[in-house]
């Protein structure tokens, strides 16, 4: 539901709960793309959660729901251009983190690259989620 | 609570709901300070809601709350430097919206500055929230 023409409160509309941008985080950054391995994280999402949230990422188009062309019963799940552009987001949340935060586990190297050479770490880490995409 | 060392998880610790970025906003770029201006906003905020968001903003130390000076019965929110660094993730969600969802209304001149000239932008924002503050 829309709240209103404010931009930021747009995309919390898309994703502003505990779970939505871990979901794509988990797919941008550590390239899961099957239920199983979404289900398997540090955080310990519960199995109606996570469907619910894929459910809602695909129903705004964030990502993609496909069958595996190897196993009929599996789904993989995608990032769209609209979820890929999260990614800045994200980032910015690595850097607050690494900042306020240190004890969180920030990879050193990524903050560094965030920090200095921005622009290219994204388009890196779009061709990375893309490669694993095989596009 | 926290969830794991992940920095992003981390941060939707902190503000991984609907509102609480919304709050983070209204101070830092519309200068809201008080209670009643941070319930008249396009969101309609509920009181209820509003009163839990900003105790648990002061709790996590993204915002401080203080008695204004003119009037003991009227509190005053400010962003603390931890609160105030969340600008950069705002500056991205408008840019995610602008480039998605253009029936936003994200200001064309903070867009075009975002994209061209980020830093900057940053620094003269967090400036605003400081002359506000009487900083």
């Amino acid at each position: 539901m829309r709240r209103s023409d404010c931009p930021i409160s747009n995309v919390l509309d898309h994703v502003g709960d505990r779970w939505s941008l871990l979901v794509i985080r988990d797919i941008a950054l550590y390239g899961k793309r099957s239920f199983t391995e979404l289900l398997d994280s540090a955080e310990h999402v519960a199995t109606n959660v996570l469907t619910d949230r894929l459910r809602r990422l695909e129903q705004t188009g964030l990502l993609t729901r496909t069958r595996d062309s190897g196993d009929a019963r599996k789904n993989i799940y995608r990032l769209t251009q609209r979820g890929r552009d999260l990614l800045p987001i994200l980032i910015e949340m690595i850097l607050w983190s690494a900042r306020h935060d240190p004890q969180t586990n920030a990879p050193p190297e990524l903050v560094r690259r965030a920090q200095t050479d921005r622009n290219a770490l994204i388009a890196d880490l779009q061709a990375r989620i893309d490669a694993v995409d095989g596009r």
